[in-house]
């Protein structure tokens, strides 16, 4: 599955089925049974990344959400990362920047947010947003946005060099889902607080959106921190995708129980003896 | 059962059955089934909560959790906090103080953690350690541990003012509970890491903790902070009985769905037209 959605150089968003489910050939049911599998070892994991950082191991994971309003981040939190221990995650979630964050770099209130030591950190939005309502909506001249595109890469770098496993999620869906997911909001009450105004506005610019995106994507894919599309008209598939790409990088973490650092056999007298 | 939990002047820790199940008279399948049942209740009222606040409702709820080593405060966390959407949840566990944390006074650290506007925030230990701890090993001297009681009273009345309720959970296991759960974190090395030789000196001041932390309770519990002593000895009541807390705190702030502050009619129109 991770292989399907990789993407870089030359992608074509609009090529994308978003209401595809690249790697996976079985229907809703045996997607939410396959996500409720996957749910144990990505627990396991996190545990042992959370425990092995008591003994000295700093690495960490990083997932970074970013999609159009209505695909479905708060759900891939709620249902995702909501599964393991919520004292092993941090979630940031960025919303428009003070007054505080805009006298600053764009990345200087990320590096406050970064996930420390055994922990599974979550931005919901990011640094990206500084590549992307910048660029579409002009927030910031264009060649200061251009100038950022390399500046992530070497932050993501640092990032990883610091023991950061940073992992990229672009949720694709298409302007007709997000249509229909709006309406949705505006007919139930208990989703109006959903619902901004401005939600419709933005959608006047959706292919300037995509463009974006696509150059977000093209320059900041890197071997170390690659960009993954996937494919998000489909709750139940989003979020097994990213379960997956999860799993993935926490296996290739491979953390381990600490060894005790102590003796085992002396405490199990000292404890006997109390 | 959370009028039978509560405690306050006079109450007598050692006449409290640590593996009884006040209030909830089933078996450990009944109180799992118990458990999973409050679950949807609960992940509405926090979204409700969380909802609110978004137009300006500032509420939240604090749960304080403090206990001896071994009582569950972990299993609280992933168990029953865990159930709800992690976006809605501020997790803050205080360990020994920082050298910037002990320059200050000792309720700094815990104001800069206080749950936001529409979360439930989680004490995993917390100003309490300050005379619990500190009066048992004489961390502090004897004369500053008795002014923080009513320090503690003073601040946690003016979290209540602000909007914040607090719930303040003692879980409460023997001496014998605890000694066989350390056992069994010596006996498995994926629980190696849980075990500190520092856990079983602490043992020597089981009376003295216990007393200290009947004093912080008869010192403490005040109406708009009631302290709950939760017997622990069976982890899934006390699971079920902090679910239980929780849930009534939430009813009592009877958040609601914000309305909406836009003509949803209009919306629907402007939404059809793009």
């Amino acid at each position: 599955m991770k292989e399907l959605l990789r993407v870089g150089g030359g992608v074509d968003l609009s090529a994308i089925d978003t209401s595809g489910t690249p790697g996976f050939d079985g229907d809703k049911d045996a997607g939410e049974d396959a996500l409720a599998a996957g749910t144990e070892e990505l627990t396991e994991l996190q545990e042992k990344l959370f425990a092995a950082s008591r003994s000295g191991d700093t690495r960490s994971v990083l997932l970074v959400l970013q999609a159009m309003d209505t695909a479905g981040k708060g759900g891939i939190v709620k249902h995702v990362v909501g599964s393991v221990d919520p004292q092993g995650v941090e979630i940031a979630a960025f919303k428009r920047p003070t007054p505080e964050e805009e006298a600053h770099g764009f990345l200087w209130r990320i590096r406050k947010r970064l996930p420390t030591a055994g922990m599974i950190g979550v931005f919901d939005r990011s640094h990206y947003e500084s590549v992307l309502i910048h660029r579409v909506r002009g927030l910031s001249p264009l060649d200061e946005v251009e100038t950022r595109y390399a500046q992530i890469v070497d932050f993501e770098e640092e990032l990883r060099a610091a023991g950061t496993t940073v992992v990229k999620v672009m949720l694709h869906i298409s302007r007709d889902e997000q249509k229909s997911r709006l309406l949705e909001r505006l007919e139930r009450p208990d989703k109006h607080w959903k619902y901004n105004p401005g939600d419709v506005d933005e959608r006047a610019y959706w292919d300037d959106y995509m463009d974006a995106y696509r150059l977000a994507i093209e320059r900041t894919s890197t071997d170390s921190a690659p960009w993954y599309v996937v494919p998000a008209d489909r709750k139940w598939y989003a979020r097994l995708a990213v379960q997956h790409l999860l799993l993935d990088a926490l296996r290739g973490l491979d953390a381990q129980w600490p060894t005790a650092d102590f003796d085992v056999e002396v405490e199990k007298r000292r404890l006997a003896a109390t």
